[in-house]
């Protein structure tokens, strides 16, 4: 699979480069390249905000203009927070990350453009791009920083790349409790609450019904009701021992 | 629209506290709840960090615990990492907020809660809510930090609230070209190719209609005819002015 390729256009600061690398190895990316990074490459301040995604780092490959590092893609995003009256496509980054697989399983080379943290992609920089990226942010609140920017594109692209896939799933570990279970699990709840005159007579057809819907939607385990049936059989029974 | 609660329990830096108000004012939330923030609170770190969004810090609630930072809530998620023995739903970010936006809608309250930077939440913390919300990361480089975290959650609940509305849309500024402007474009760069002898004659039926497939594809507007035709009238204008 053709993972899609991170590009920082003069990146100012060490520590967010770093927070990069993190970001894009959060979610399976691995490789970036970084445009004339102000304080020169490498620099030490990465590698420590890096956590442990140093590999990305040391692949980084170095360019002197966002032209140079795009050349041998056949498809290019540059992200933009404001409209640059540049008649693109503009898609958010989930859509942006369907164009990306769609385009990569077709074995396109695609990268995705970053600008300077407080004055982005230069107009000729976006310019040089297929199509725009940006964010669904907030107006009032709408600056996310570089690496967050990098995360949520990663983000959208993993979950394709994986198909939503989670690291767990919470399968419940025992299996659906068959019909009979429950239906003799209510027999033996009804009983021992008819034992204690708990239903009013002319109330009793719908609060037990009532009852066997609250269970029902527990959609219990074969675990489930033995754990429930205990629970119900040791009230009844510390009730029964308890009476003078 | 009832929108979700972010409740952090036990954040221990106040600076994470600042992000994580940033985080959520990016995507339209602004209700915080702070359990027992190690540091105490108010916290100046915070404010600095929060980068303009300090009306969620102002309006931060404190509890002493998460049972009480839940209590008058209707459905709760419990984000974590690993999984914790609990037969609980587990959700990604993103069917995580479909839920929440479809029982906000109906009224329902809805919290999340987001554990300590370090151990994340405690198990008994953990069986306080209705369901988990855990993120789709690569399991070598899986965790994120804690305003990360509200990131990922607040940008997928922002998509569904605005229905995933970007800030701009890059709608050409031309309506597209009527077919007749389109056919004379076409009549007018072939009738200046024909002068220069652009086509082999063999050929000239096959290239006449790749060329025009090229013109199909761009969805030109009237503009964009208009600039194109002037660009190849100055092309071919000035080749005859340069004829001996």
């Amino acid at each position: 699979m053709i993972r899609p390729i991170i590009i920082l256009v003069e990146p100012q600061l060490a520590e967010n480069i770093g927070m990069v690398a993190r970001a894009m190895a959060n979610f399976g990316l691995s490789e970036l390249r970084i445009v004339a990074p102000r304080d020169g490459w490498p620099r030490k301040g990465a590698h420590s905000a890096a956590s442990g995604a140093v590999h990305v780092l040391e692949e980084a490959r170095l360019y002197d203009t966002a032209r140079d590092a795009i050349a041998d893609l056949n498809f290019v995003f540059a992200t933009t927070a404001r409209e640059r009256g540049q008649m693109k496509r503009v898609f958010g980054p989930g859509e942006a990350m369907s164009e990306t697989h769609r385009r990569g399983a077709q074995g396109q080379r695609i990268g995705i453009l970053f600008g300077r943290e407080r004055t982005g992609l230069e107009n000729d920089e976006v310019s040089l791009a297929d199509a725009i990226i940006t964010f669904p942010v907030d107006r009032q609140f709408s600056s996310l920083n570089l690496a967050q920017a990098v995360l949520l594109v990663s983000y959208e692209w993993y979950k394709l790349a994986t198909g939503g896939a989670l690291p767990f799933s919470g399968e419940r570990l025992s299996p659906p409790a068959p019909r009979e279970m429950v239906t003799s699990f209510f027999d033996y709840l009804e009983a021992e609450l008819d034992a204690v005159n708990f239903y009013p007579e002319d109330k009793r057809p719908t609060m037990t019904r009532n009852m066997r819907d609250i269970f029902h939607r527990l959609e219990m385990t074969e675990q489930d009701v033995r754990t429930l049936r205990g629970a119900i059989r040791a009230l009844a029974e510390g009730r029964r021992l308890r009476k003078p």
